[in-house]
C-alpha cells in the first residue's frame, strides 16, 4: 500500500485569471484521484480555489502549510500545519510534495517555490504561466520542469512522474 | 463544522516503557475521538506506538513532521510533511497542535518539545514522566502545564482543553 | 588560525538576577578571550546584558540571532541576522556555537536552548541555574552538561571544552 | 552610530565566469566600504569569491549562513551561522541583509534567493545575469530590482540604497 502521492499546487494569493479557474479544476482533479493536496493554505486566489476544488471531491484530504500562527487560512483546508517560518514554509510546501504544480508565476513568492522545488529536485509542471517565466525556469530546470496546457495535461503528466517515482 | 482538532504525542525515539505502551494507546484514543494526531513521524518509540494505535482506529488520520527528507518513516503516518528542518521541527509539531501530550519525557528532544510548547502558549500535558521533570516544567509551564496519571485521564483533560478552547 | 569560538550566552528576557549581573561579566569576559558571542538579540534582560558587557572589551563581535524583523535588537549587537523562524531560531543559536552558556533556566524559551544544546550534541554551561533545573538537565544531558558556580568558573570550563574541541 | 549595512552576496557554487571574477571584486569593494558581507558560506563558486575578496581589504567582517553542519566553509568566513535549514537558509540570508546582489542568476538555488528577496521586500541588485533572467525578475520585482553593469556600478547602487534605507 503505501502513502498516498502528495501533489502540491502553488500559485498567487491573488484573483489571477487563468491561474484562479485552473486551480479550481486542478484541485478537484488532484482529489479525485485519490492523491492528497497540499498548499500554502491562506484563504486567497489560487490556495483557496485549489482547495476548495479538491473539497468538491469525495474523501479529498487537504493539508495548509501556513507561514505564521495568524494567516488567515481557508476553510477548505483539512489540517493546518503552522510553521511561524515565513517564507521558508515554502521549501516545506514542496519538499513535502512528490509533484509540484505551479498554477502561474505571477509573484515572487511562488516563483521561489518553483525554484527551491528544482533545487530539491523535485518534478515542476507550469500551468497558466507566460512564456518569460517557461523560459526562464526551464532554462535553470535541469530537465525536472514540464509545462502543461490545461488542468487536464497537468494531471497526466503528474501521474506519470508519479508512476516513474514507485519503480 | 470547522477543522478536527488536532493533537500531539510527542516522546523518546526509544522503546522505553511505560512510556510506549501509554503511545499505543494514546494514539488509539485519539483517533477514536476523531481527533488528528501529528508526531515526529520516525518509526521508532513513542511515535511509532501513537501512529500504530492510530492506525486501530477507524478513519484515523495521522500527519508526520519530519526532520529531514531521508528519515525512516512509519508506515502508519497518513502524511509526511518533510520539513528539512532538522530540530527546528519540532517547533512546527508543537505550532501545529492545539493539545501536546508528551508521552514520558526521557531525553532532549522530547524537553525541548515541551518547553517549545509552553513558549508558543500550547497546553501541555505530560503522562508518564518522572518528578523531577513534571515539577521543573510545572515550574516554567505558566499554568499551561497539566498531569495525567494514565492515557484515559490525558484524553479527558484535553477534551477539557479543547472545550475551553472553542469558546 | 581558523575561526574564532563561538560562544552563546543563552537566558531570559527579564530582569533576573543573578542572571543578568552574570550575563554582564560572562559576555566581558568571553569578549576579552578574543572569543565570539552570540545570543538571541533582544534588547532584555540576559541578552541584553551579555552583549552590553562584551561591548565593554576592546575588538569584540557580538551576532545577535533575531525571531523576526520587527523585534527589537539590543544596540550591543554588531550584526543581527534575521531568521524569521520564532522560537525555532533557539536551534540556530546553538548550532552555531561552540558552547552554549545558559545564565539562569528561568523560563521556557531558555529550556529550550538548553535541551536543542543537548539533543544537537552540543556542550552546555549552567550558571545561575537552581537545583531543580540542574537535576533536570544534568538527568537528560548525556554528560554534555556542567554547572558552574560564577561567570569566571564558566569560562575556564569553556575553556577546556574549546581545547578538547580543537585537539 | 548603529550597525555596519549589512550586504549580500548570491550567487552560484559553481565556477562560472564572469560571475566568480566579479564576486571576488564585490566583496572587495563591500569590505572596502566597511560593510558587512554575508553569503552561503560554502567554499565554493561565487560565494567563496566574494568573502576571498572582503579579506583582501582591512577590517572586514563575513558572515556565512550555513545550510547545514557538515557543509565545507570557506575559510575566508569570519564566523560561520550553521542553521540546519536546508535550502531555507537562503530566506535566513536575504533577510539579514539591507541589499542582496546577486552575481549571476546560473541556477535555482540563487533563483530563489532573489525571489525570496523580493517577496521579502528587499532591494536586490542583479549583475552579470543573462536578459532572460533580468526581464523574469524585473517583471515580478515591483520595482526592487536594480541591474548593475559592473562591480563598481552595483556599489554606487547599493550605496544609493542605503542612503534611501536610513532617511
Amino acid at each position: 500500500m503505501g502513502r498516498k502521492p502528495v501533489i502540491a499546487i502553488v500559485g498567487a494569493g491573488r484573483e489571477i485569471e487563468p491561474a484562479v479557474s485552473s486551480a479550481l479544476e486542478l484541485g478537484r482533479l488532484v482529489a479525485d484521484n485519490g492523491w492528497v493536496l497540499i498548499t500554502g493554505a491562506r484563504n486567497a486566489g489560487v490556495m483557496k480555489a485549489a482547495n476548495d476544488g479538491a473539497k468538491e471531491a469525495k474523501d479529498s484530504l487537504t493539508i495548509g502549510i501556513l507561514p505564521y500562527s495568524d494567516a488567515d487560512v481557508s476553510s477548505s483546508v483539512d489540517v493546518a500545519i503552522v510553521t511561524d517560518a515565513g517564507q521558508a514554509r515554502n521549501n516545506i510546501i514542496v519538499l513535502s510534495a512528490d509533484v509540484v504544480i505551479a498554477c502561474g508565476v505571477d509573484g515572487a513568492g511562488t516563483a521561489s517555490e518553483v525554484a527551491l522545488a528544482i533545487k530539491n529536485g523535485k518534478p515542476v509542471i507550469l500551468l497558466s504561466v507566460d512564456d518569460q517565466a517557461n523560459d526562464f525556469f526551464s532554462g535553470i530546470g535541469r530537465g525536472r520542469v514540464k509545462i502543461a496546457g490545461s488542468p487536464k495535461e497537468a494531471i497526466e503528466i503528474a501521474r506519470v512522474l508519479l508512476q516513474g517515482d514507485s519503480t
